[in-house]
């Protein structure tokens, strides 16, 4: 920043000298966000500046975050689910976990040790190993035990390990709905059996497969129809085709998000349960005009046309004998590549495409967003078996 | 959410009834956030797909990035300050505080009575009273006790206050630098001394002031020119009239950012200090566009109307023998008005203003945020004229 200030053209070149080094999503396999649909950015504009950390002064936009939690309790079968909209899935996943730990704290077990002095119990929490990376902060942030579940031949949790894990110092229990690396679906319904039975939380984290399993031909069992699920993590910003920041925490119960009140003196309202203070409306508004523009039917549409890419690109793969690690449930793939760092990198360097690598087990991962086309597949799969020629 | 969806008109016309019951911020006196500026709305749009969360994907922005924060760095007197872009506010002071306490917790003497089994101190952090309630998230997020130190005639932390806090276990201070109730700077000299004496923290909460203290006449040392000021949160969606959500958190040095590193496996980069995970690069692109198209003279000029029609408002208000609790340091104003609750419902009810009120002295608090003009500023008066006048 200088004294006296750019021009518009001199700032417009810079930004457009940036967009250009910025990564086209059709070179990119390795994202789960994509390009937001337009009637979104088109509400994203014309809400830009509400805030709905001060939504008393916004109600309009305030109105359309209700209708959005109410359609999205809805899909998840639990209608009068209580929350709000945050900046993702991290902050779905934190708040979630802080609430549990929170009626942990308070409960009166907890509250007899702590005044007799002696030394506290740490709270733990159990995931599955292929939770993503954020609960790694979740620890860190909340100061609770992160114990990780070993994932079965399919790469769900394995419901013995879960149980193993379980102590009088549990807190709950996180299953995942489209796991970032495998798009994976533990079994939730029996960790729903076993959280009612110990009595202990169950959060679902479905940020990626949240907008994804309720649109499959298939059903799949992951939300509040099971009555241990206590919360859902689920990310407009991701398959809902919303702008950044579009995640949404949803509740069971109404003293789950009582737990992260704050006291909000010098606004027009009393309370807030975000993690954040100031909060973008225009999110809000976006998410709003593309769930209702498309409703259920462009969403299934949405996720036939991935999952009918995701075959097509399994069929041209096994062509070549490359075969998934497991048989992919959503538009998520991990193969089975040889030398696939150096696959990844080659990738890259030679052909500007972005993919990524899973750790355990290794394999290349791919994640059919909406933005990828047949033609992209087929120039994708010409490149890497350049690739794989060579190597 | 319905099976088929609406039209493009049905949701334009849902969305044309919410702006409608949104307030326009010409009838808003309460905010902290304002229009953002035209040029940063378009960079925001220009780059509204793009993701901070996986940066290798997006170099273009995070190089943009890159230069906020050297530019902030700068204006705060350290260029080659470490930090990153934040949601705002209140995720500044989150990670601030967790850097902190996550220091104190590893370090030897900590790390020696967690060991031998004795029960663990716990952390604690000396605020002044007239903190923003997100220190109370900040207080249950990360299980850090907060001190409150009293505030001296002028609003401002008592430094006998904060002195008396502190103990073996206080991790840190915080200073305000233009505090969201009363617009005031803290003796952040005197708690920089203290600070390096005791060896602790100093965290300066500049949310508000940092776009407004470098481009006053009258000097102010709050930030890095100060050996004891450890990190800086200064919000560029609040007086830096950028879009939502930018924040900006600044360390002295690099460990304390190095203390909140988790890894990311499956993004093109390997190691994340963000508290979100995705994160709006439009903001980014928003911030670059209005910082370098204003330049520090465009500040300037905004800060000194600001200040102007705040002189004006006093005036105003001078001849109506209403008076401020302390005078404004800067474009926030506590008024000493009877009943002021009451004022504020009236005002809200029979004129549509939005004001608020200070808790603690009780006053009817405004801020004169670059959207408010004259006119506005005597139409108000008018309004609180007929009000006191029935009251």
């Amino acid at each position: 920043m200088n004294e006296t200030g750019l021009s518009e053209e001199e700032i417009r070149k810079i930004l457009n000298d940036s967009k250009g080094k910025d990564l086209k999503y059709e070179r990119v396999l390795s994202s789960m966000c994509t390009y937001p649909h337009k009637i979104a950015i088109e509400a994203h504009m014309q809400f830009i500046e509400s805030n709905m950390g001060d939504f008393g002064l916004f109600r309009g936009t305030y109105n359309l975050e209700k209708e959005i939690l109410s359609s999205i309790g809805d899909l998840l079968h639990k209608t009068n689910a209580v929350g709000y909209m945050t900046t993702g899935g991290t902050e779905s996943n934190i708040q979630a976990i802080r609430s549990m730990r929170n009626l942990f704290l308070q409960s009166p077990e907890y509250q007899k040790s702590a005044s007799n002095g002696q030394k506290c119990a740490r709270p733990n929490l159990v995931v599955p190993d292929s939770a993503h990376f954020s609960f790694d902060k979740v620890s860190d942030i909340l100061d609770v035990e992160l114990r990780k579940a070993s994932l079965d031949d399919e790469l769900k949790v394995s419901v013995e390990s879960v149980k193993s894990l379980i102590d009088e110092n549990t807190i709950g229990l996180v299953a995942i709905a489209g796991s970032t690396e495998f798009g994976q679906v533990d079994p939730i319904k029996t960790l729903s059996d076993i959280a009612l039975e110990k009595n202990i939380f169950l959060h679902v984290d479905a940020a990626f497969g949240g907008f994804v399993l309720p649109f499959m031909e298939k059903n799949y069992e992951f939300d509040f129809k099971l009555p241990g699920v206590t919360s859902i993590a689920i990310d407009p910003h991701k398959m809902g085709l919303s702008t950044i920041p579009a995640g949404v925490l949803l509740f069971r119960d109404s003293h789950q998000l009582e737990s992260l009140k704050a006291d909000t003196p010098y606004l027009t309202v009393s309370t807030q349960y975000t993690l954040t203070g100031t909060r973008s409306g225009a999110a809000v508004a976006a998410t709003y005009a593309v769930m209702n523009y498309l409703g259920k039917a462009g969403y299934r549409k949405t996720v036939s046309r991935c999952m009918e890419l995701t075959d097509y690109l399994l069929d041209k793969l096994a062509e070549m004998d490359i075969h998934p690690l497991i048989k992919p449930v959503m538009n998520v793939v991990a193969l089975e590549v040889p030398k696939c760092d150096i696959v990844r990198s080659r990738l890259a360097k030679e052909f500007n495409w972005q993919v990524s690598i899973t750790q355990n087990p290794h394999g290349l991962r791919l994640v059919i967003m909406p933005h990828v086309s047949f033609e992209m597949i087929d120039s994708f799969v010409s490149d890497l078996k350049k690739v794989l020629d060579t190597l």
